[in-house]
């Protein structure tokens, strides 16, 4: 039996003291965790001090490095393109990746976007796109890097060989209180697309009600540290601090937001979803070296449809087909005339997910066609009897519970009244 | 299945939030831990949070009482004598338990003494008493209430019913880094001795290097805590504030300490030894309405000896038999003339435990022999080469690990130097 260098109780009780873990601790901490020795509950107890107490910079960094260490690390160096990628922390209505992606890939670049599925009130990319009839999200590594060559643009699940310490570690978080962490999430997400091996990336980091950060500051602390943590292992990061105390778009769900998604491909759909991908991709394509590419051309002429297209077909995926429709809806109308005024991000999130648009558990399938479709917008003006949205759902039970979520979610007022929306929707650049 | 009144998460973060639990919430934490439906890990976070960031009063009386619901009550009632306890916080060198509970009984009250063994570098009251031939720590509940009524000085073990939720959670606290929290300890201190019934309790909450809690102010908000606890469960409850900076006496281990307890016993023993065994004699004695019984006579005229031998032979011991002898001793000696100005019990502990005295997985044993006698006290005078400690162990490699603890632990200065005891070994009486 191999001796081990460190007593797991002492990491603990240095982390609970308010101390600092050294690079030897943290690099031994990750590898005996991965590999059974310390239990989940002395992990727990860790990640509670780590929550309560914080890190210093050179822990994240230490912690981030050693769960990509944990696992195997991509490699794009035998493409033609230069690599490109985005990461949102998440959010209600957040479809961004969808018309992105292929957006992006229209210039000639490489997006490699690993992606997930969604727990609690946040969606999952991978999730959306299976509303897509035969589209498959498990690609092999030579379909991965031939889509990449060819097509430019893959979406698909990431592998548990990449950071699996994180894997493990994230399940914990999940069920013991400790996900609204800086320096876990700042190591989560970056220990991750460190090891995918992408040369640039973007972070979408959100702040606001529906988000895992509400307050802007910590927002901005977050991105601060994940930017720094990019460019210490050699990535070109940059962040946009984006504001989601409003549902993004006018969809929330799966396969609607697939249909808001073809809209911004198409050159129209919501202002909001259209400013952040076009936002968002003149950032990816700045760090891919094309800082002067004209994306708005690129959405209006069809190439960023064309690239959608082929995008889906190579994961087979028909992307001429309909898409589900849910069995029942039930739609919500203006109470009064006058201003809408408030609209809750988190709130119409969770309604969405009782719907059956998310899971509440890892195992659970999700209902593609469940989800909201917003008919109104903070600031519009709104007559009474209008519809102001629609839940669809395959069972009408679920109407009652995602409208008990929805209470005091959204307000009528007057012209004239202020309407909350948190500030614009991009506060700030960071990088 | 059982619907569940709370999300365990919820309750996580309520206390990460520094918010306060209601009653309902820990009867229900307690009750689905105490079953399983709460998992170890979420229980870590739980109390790693509880550590961090307390617990006000309130809550800490709804976990005592909420631990003791988790099991069975013994009662007392049928007895003709009132029952009277002792506790303490666990020290190096404290076998005050061994003279203090047939001391008191001599006095026709009944000692229901329920101990543990030791784990770290504190020892176990059942751990020394095995060193005795044929003593057995085990009885049946009419062995316990017989001896209790003929004897009146029980020591043995408590039965797994006794409060279950603290078995659990004091072994999960074990090696999760959260043994030394106010709440944590009083609450599982106060559940066990709660459920056992006894009608008055004397708390010996220990301070300082050797103990759990150094901070005199600390020790004091554990002491009035406790007290506290006791009295609104009707338990007539007083603790004294002691001194833990230095080993309790000269002997370290579990056979070394029989001997030195019947030496307190036949009326002799070290001072600190004695006086701590008095002081608490006259409250456990006080509150079960004895205040003028006179202690000191009982130990220099045998009564208190008595009543151990009869103790003793009660449980399958012989009291003439002689006491396990280690194998191998090591002598340290004094380097230079002088006066011995400081000796840590925590390094002592430390090394008695490294000796075989302690154990450090639960299912190891103990070396009955093993552990250190002190030949001089802080403020005693030496002669260079005069012996200051002996190391007794059945196995000879095991001193080297027990000296690399002794390093820094003693020092011999000049005469005139200050020395270090950590002021008077009965620092207050709280009650």
């Amino acid at each position: 039996m191999a001796i081990e260098p460190f007593d797991v109780v002492d990491l603990i009780h240095t982390k609970r003291d308010r101390g600092a873990l050294s690079t030897a601790q943290i690099d031994w901490m990750v590898d005996a965790y991965t590999r059974g020795y310390i239990a989940e509950e002395q992990m727990a107890a860790m990640t509670m001090a780590i929550f309560l107490n914080g890190m210093e910079r050179s822990e994240i960094r230490d912690l981030t490095l050693a769960m990509i260490a944990s696992g195997e690390r991509m490699n794009f160096d035998g493409l033609s393109k230069r690599t490109t990628d985005k990461h949102s922390t998440g959010g209600v209505g957040d479809k961004i990746t969808l018309p992105l992606a292929p957006l992006v890939a229209s210039f000639g670049v490489a997006v490699p976007q690993l992606s997930g599925r969604g727990l609690g009130h946040t969606g999952g990319t991978l999730d959306k796109l299976e509303s897509i009839p035969g589209w498959r999200a498990s690609l092999s590594n030579e379909e991965f890097y031939s889509q990449l060559e060819n097509v430019g643009a893959v979406i698909c699940a990431a592998g548990s060989g990449l950071a699996p310490a994180d894997g493990k570690l994230y399940s914990l978080r999940d069920i013991t209180g400790t996900v609204e962490s800086i320096p876990l999430i700042a190591s989560s997400i970056m220990s991750k697309k460190i090891a995918e091996g992408t040369a640039a990336l973007v972070l979408d980091v959100k702040f606001g009600s529906g988000a895992f950060l509400q307050d802007i500051n910590r927002g901005r602390e977050l991105a601060e540290t994940m930017v720094q943590l990019g460019r210490d292992a050699g990535v070109a990061t940059s962040a946009l601090l984006t504001n989601m105390n409003v549902p993004l778009g006018l969809a929330i769900g799966n396969a609607n937001e697939v249909r808001e998604s073809l809209e911004v491909l198409a050159g129209g759909g919501p202002a909001d979803v259209t400013e952040l991908t076009i936002a968002l991709a003149r950032e990816m394509l700045t760090l891919a070296g094309k800082p002067d590419a004209d994306v708005e051309a690129a959405l209006k002429d069809g190439r960023a449809m064309d690239t959608w297209r082929a995008m889906i077909s190579a994961q087979g995926g028909d992307p001429a087909a309909a898409l589900p429709v849910a069995r029942e809806t039930h739609v919500v109308t203006a109470s009064r005339s006058g201003v809408l005024v408030d609209q809750k991000a988190l709130p119409f999130g969770i309604a969405a997910w009782r719907l059956g648009a998310g899971r509440a558990r890892k195992q659970d399938p999700v209902q593609h066609a469940a989800g909201i479709d917003l008919h109104a917008k903070p600031g519009d003006t709104v007559t009474e009897g209008q519809p102001l949205f629609t839940m669809s759902a395959d069972e009408p039970e679920r109407f009652e519970r995602a409208l008990e979520a929805l209470e005091g979610a959204y307000r009528i007022g007057d012209a004239g009244d202020e309407v909350f929306t948190g500030g614009p929707l991009i506060a700030d650049r960071i990088g």
